[in-house]
């Protein structure tokens, strides 16, 4: 089975306030629908959606004062609009997708998922159908709320399933050897071995200055189901063809995490 | 804690297809918020949003053949536009709503709830919110889907959640001894022993004429939160001020259900 994250800047407009990405969403939907996956499971972020929200009311550090409660509806609101429009896109393309909200079933401790009943998303995979969760704010056990990223959801997600591969799309080609919106001769890494990843020296000494605060998160994260045998990739989701292509085992331009 | 059930009639239009009524939805969010009630789980119906689509694909019958799998996810797509609006308005009105989406954690047997992990909305209960559910497209361990309706939840809710009162709220004033529309001299029934309900002959006698299969239905199903010691009252949700009352404990007009 695989693993689609479709990253919130490919899904939204990132600098306009609820505001879907359309266009990627309906084409993605059509590449989905082409590429006939036998089992999948697609995790959307929050993007323009979710994280101005969530932010304002401080959502992921937890309880503080009553006025956050709001806020954390609220923040779970404009995931369930996001995931609203993603699922009608996959409907319309023939794709079988449906909606799993994880806030319904899930609450982590200290901002991590302890334990995690998939029973549903295996029934909706045994029946062939594609299960679409999201980034969401979720009940905490230790700091009453907190925000679940995509990221580490698939991650579990890979490793309780037994994904053959985890596909990440965001907005950039994946993980080059310096930014290469600076640097010049910055070269994409089509191959990162996770010890690269995992030593800390080594993130700090070759990807400190190309990666930004939320791609080293998201690899680190990611790394670990890389370590556990899955074939992680991140991909550029915005340009087309390239997640059709990785959904169908094709060789196609990004970075693959390797043991 | 109490359970406030709000039927399709009373939150849509049932006349027009994916039309909520917005006017009652608003009324009632500031009823509710008004009562400041302090342990409260809401339920509402499907109305003209989750009905109509769960009988094009006759999701309720279970699976047939593959078109039903798209309509299955449709249904459940329609019972969160309907649902969002709902939490929307209730946010709006200073009510800490939050959405927890039934087949996001619920499957059924045969179209009845076997088993029920509660700990999410008594989590969310605990934290001062007010969890908001629906009848929903639910996965069927049997039949592979079914509906799980707002009536049957809302008697597992009230038996597991040791419920105090059940209010249903409906577009009718509670249960007649005839159909008020069709005899002059039909009077409500303000108390309703669940011996007239549960007794077959009764029923076929008393109540045949006055009561719609749906109506028959509901009451025959909360008959059992009756059963459990749970306070339950049928009224009219569109009249406005009568929640309000009856989320006080205040005498308001309707049915009550006694043992």
């Amino acid at each position: 089975m695989q693993i689609l994250k479709l990253g919130g800047s490919v899904v939204t407009d990132k600098d306009q306030p609820f505001k879907p990405h359309t266009e990627n969403i309906e084409r993605l939907a059509r590449e989905i629908a082409a590429s006939a996956p036998q089992s999948l499971v697609i995790v959307h972020g929050g993007g323009s959606y979710g994280h101005p929200v969530a932010k304002k009311f401080s959502i992921n550090e937890g309880y503080k004062s009553p006025d956050q409660i709001l806020g954390f509806s609220k923040t779970h609101q404009a995931m369930i609009q996001l995931n609203h429009i993603i699922v009608d896109a996959l409907l319309a393309a023939g794709v079988p997708a449906f909606s799993v909200s994880p806030s319904s079933f899930i609450v982590t401790e200290k901002k991590r998922i302890t334990t995690l009943d998939l029973s549903i998303v295996i029934k909706l995979l045994d029946s062939g159908m594609v299960p679409v969760l999201y980034g969401d704010a979720v009940l905490d056990s230790h700091q009453r709320f907190a925000i679940l990223s995509g990221d580490q959801l698939i991650v579990k997600l890979a490793k309780y399933l037994d994904a053959k591969r985890v596909i990440l799309g965001s907005d950039v080609d994946g993980v080059y050897t310096a930014d290469p919106k600076l640097v010049e001769t910055a070269e994409l890494l089509r191959v990162l071995p996770i010890s690269d990843v995992t030593g800390k020296v080594k993130i700090g000494e070759a990807l400190s200055t190309d990666v930004t605060g939320g791609m080293l998160g998201k690899i680190m994260e990611v790394s670990e189901a890389a370590k556990a045998g899955v074939d992680v990739i991140l991909l550029n989701a915005c340009e087309p063809g390239r997640v059709q292509a990785a959904l169908r085992g094709e060789k196609v331009i990004g970075t693959t995490l390797t043991r």
